[in-house]
């Protein structure tokens, strides 16, 4: 390919109430870059970009669009010809429409998804070693988007086949169909997730965590300022990808997993690890069955042509909840 | 009071397939003393004292005894003269009779638990610093008893008037009830707990880790040897007691918790914590609603003087599932 | 003993600026219970008594008084009685005299450290759960005292023959003569120990982390806010008594050791642990030689009756920097 | 470029005596993949290729060669082609000469130091979820080699402009001539550092541990084992980096670095960050000023086409201990 996708780089959600959800993500440990009545921009401690997750003040909470950085301004070109090319359409946001954002496009992806692509973001101060402002669980990174979508195949052959991701994480199902996939282009286990089920549909934000300990402060932390309800699952440790897992619901329901325990996938000769949906260790290597709601609700995700909010499908597999621990 | 007791010391639970049960407390980290055909002895890292669990090898899982340590063999003497003053029997195990363990005597307490007091037991290597031997959970020492008692009220007062216990925390029902209690003799937050519910009955043992890495390295440890399902609860924290844990049934269904996040109860003017049965923060900090098995299963115990399996009753206050996190 | 001292209290330190100090101790942690313009009162997240380090502005650094908790008022005149059947001075300070503080009175102890009994102090409320406010270190409560003295056999005789003191680690010299010991009344390895040195001074205030990553914690946030030169050795472990270990300076010198790693030392069958001064695993079972200054600079100490500080003399076993790992 | 270097790879050591250096890095926790009476081939938990290190027994300690793994076998050749145009002779290895290594060649590269790159090694078991057998530090995988070289922008130049590598962080003496630098092709802080220093020498080989408390951990039972001698530095935080590391010395000298603390650094607007030498910072965040050793001694490396020991020379800047926390 003639283009480098680097990494996923930011989400934009809808909220609907500005100093709830501004409460929460500061609780979690985000450091607020700007924000102003209608918006707040959020990063993790080490990013040196403005924000990673952008809140928006909407009436209905959904995700906007879900935003990847490429290598350069020439990728942007190449990678929005691609999709031209091939009948997607492609909508620019010229430098200036988006805070701190250079020129960016949208489109609709192969199941649905509202993606952007951009290459400049504003670069602002780098917190890492500003341990006098770690906080709650000390959120370092954007880690990865995970989609419920109806097709995971055809999400899986666009991605790798068309823009270039690898995958290092899958799951089978009793007929040997993709159930869900992890899918990369930085060397981690994933900058993306698709599982099956009723799409499109953003099941959660991950974030990077320095270290397992920052999880359980995490938890002590949100618990003694009254948001111990948000935790919908865990801590606990998922199978597939060795995480080391939180997950978090912010007060519109959009859910945020915590992570910690990747691992190095920058290797050809890494042959993506194959789990069984059935396996009671893929899920959860260890910890409680997933509540019903980890399995049933995610975020709307909006038409990026439109603006209006994306009509979701039954998924091509049977959905079931898999069988875990007995 | 002319007695001391110093602290819980050990228990002794009949397991069926004592190579089993072996596999599972190695696991978790216990240091095996001794053992042979019928019987294993194991203890924590930093005790210097011969074992503070003995497993039985028996038809049928029970507690047969929980021991508790007083400070001299004159402190034994007084204490069953107590014992016996009130016309409760005090059963005589002379030294020798019991493996390690100096003389001692056992009686049924007032809500039908099998308690046992003795002064004496074998030192041997403290392995607190063999950080070489540390595995799964690195368990140090056994920190308490858990029980379920029909009236809860009642075993406070006795364990708090006649045998010098101190209460750290206590729940209440909405009549103000006590429906739960932890005691203790060392300045910690207990060596015993008494619960309302179907009793008398054991309802967990639980031990003290160093810090709480050590309960996830424990859940990493157990899961990858394919004890994940033994894992019933946690970790999570408790609201009471401030503890970080994780609760675990042994292959017989006796129930370990692992603990961490204790703290110093030594002064008199520390007033016990009361908390309202329904607080969401009460049993559950952060974490997930227990599961039903958490509250209905216990381990039957013995009756000193018959060795027969103690009957139980219904509790006295009404038995129900306290409401969490909703 | 008719009295029961239940553990090391707090201390009073002289510090010269007041502003400097408090930014110091709030970086690691400490809560602030009150102040004005000549003292801060602070302590830690578990403590439910007012102060355990009493910062008083003075024109010269120095430890006024280490003081230690009593069971009942009835205890202090019991052991007030002690002192003077002795012919110990005792100068009583009544309730009132002291903020937060009931009657109490201090000693110059047999080595000429000034001492301090109380009964009471006033309570407050405890903020073991408000981990929203825990910052740096987070500094639990107060552990022990660790004081330089001339003659370690005589204040180990004092201790534990008169006080009620037992000894949980020792080190004898190549003569067999105690050079430092460990010794405790709450079950844990100190509330006090000796070193052989230049006395009678104040080595350092030992405060208790709940678990080794706080340690870690703490030294990024103090580095992240310009304390770095404050860290005076560590982290590491000491073979004695297994601590995982940081020494502070403040900034009038004063000696702050932050520590995890105890264990429980409630049983009379316990035998106190002997070291070889010259045992490269004693001072630090990993990590590096202690700095110079660590051996020789300590607090001076004042004279409880005239306020003078307290002339020092050299110590009666040859003062030496043990070998260590070479 | 036409090539693409992923990462390093491996180094190869040659060890005086195979079973001191095979208990030492056991300890540590590394894996042994297979060995013989001459070598032993060691990986970390999370890798699955054959080795990252392979110890060789021989007479003299040395470095043979550090291993840097490519693309592809496409790669492979062009980037011999690279370096036979500019003049540098390549020495091949092909495939069955070195265990479960493809075909490799080698290269003395600038500033003296033996290199090899190679597309292909071996696959074996991942291990990353076994986590009964973690032991030690836990070792994940290798992550850097650390070279002392006597002009630093020589090999800057070279790694940078003509081998990919980009520079995530640097360091500048008084006239702002680069002093060390970090280079990476996976996006961490680094697969190699030059520092300026007698060369060439190899200074350490960096791995990889999943979380801080392995290294305390790692601490712990190397000490229990008897190899607390081998420590030589922290552990501490370098302020460049971010690191939270540990300096071991090898049976024979080699220093090893455990690792944990980096960050992602993908982004082609990622800034180099600058440090001075002497800011106090640097080196030591917090922790003690590195020991002589660490400055003055390092592993003598190999000539690949006569396998004799290289000379070394003076730095081109004048070397000098940099001044840390007074």
């Amino acid at each position: 390919m003639d283009f480098n996708i680097i990494r996923c780089g930011r989400a934009v959600l809808h909220v609907t109430n500005l100093e709830k959800s501004k409460a929460f993500y500061e609780a979690l440990g985000f450091i607020e870059t700007e924000s102003d009545s209608e918006n707040v921009f959020f990063r993790g401690l080490e990013e040196h970009n403005h924000h990673s997750i952008w809140l928006k003040k909407k009436d209905e909470p959904a995700l906007e669009v879900m935003s990847y950085k490429v290598y350069s301004d020439t990728d942007l070109d190449v990678l929005a010809n691609h999709f031209e090319t091939e009948g997607t359409e492609v909508k620019w946001l010229e430098k200036g429409t988006q805070k701190a954002l250079g020129r960016a496009f949208r489109i609709q992806d192969t199941s649905g998804l509202p993606i952007e692509f951009y290459a400049e973001m504003k670069t602002v101060d780098r917190l890492l070693q500003r341990y006098d402002l770690y906080k709650g669980a000390k959120v370092q990174r954007i880690d990865h988007f995970n989609c419920a979508v109806t097709d995971v195949q055809k999400s899986y052959d666009y991605y790798i086949n068309e823009l270039g991701f690898a995958c290092s994480e899958y799951t089978i199902d009793d007929k040997d169909k993709i159930w869900a996939a992890w899918l990369h282009r930085k060397p981690s286990v994933h900058d993306v997730a698709f599982m099956n089920g009723v799409g499109p549909r953003l099941h959660h934000i991950g974030f990077w965590l320095k270290d397992p300990m920052s999880l359980i402060d995490g938890c002590d932390v949100l618990a003694s300022m009254g948001f111990a309800p948000h935790i919908e699952r865990g801590p606990g440790r998922h199978g597939l990808s060795n995480a080391f897992f939180l997950y978090l619901r912010d007060p519109d329901g959009h859910r945020i997993e915590l992570y910690n325990g990747d691992y190095l996938t920058s290797d050809p000769d890494f042959k993506p690890i194959k789990w069984d949906l059935d396996d009671p260790l893929r899920q959860t290597f260890w910890g409680h069955e997933a509540p019903d709601s980890w399995f049933d609700e995610a975020t709307t995700v909006l038409n990026v042509y439109t603006n209006e909010r994306m009509e979701t499908s039954e998924p091509k597999l049977k959905k079931k909840k898999p069988q875990f621990i007995i």
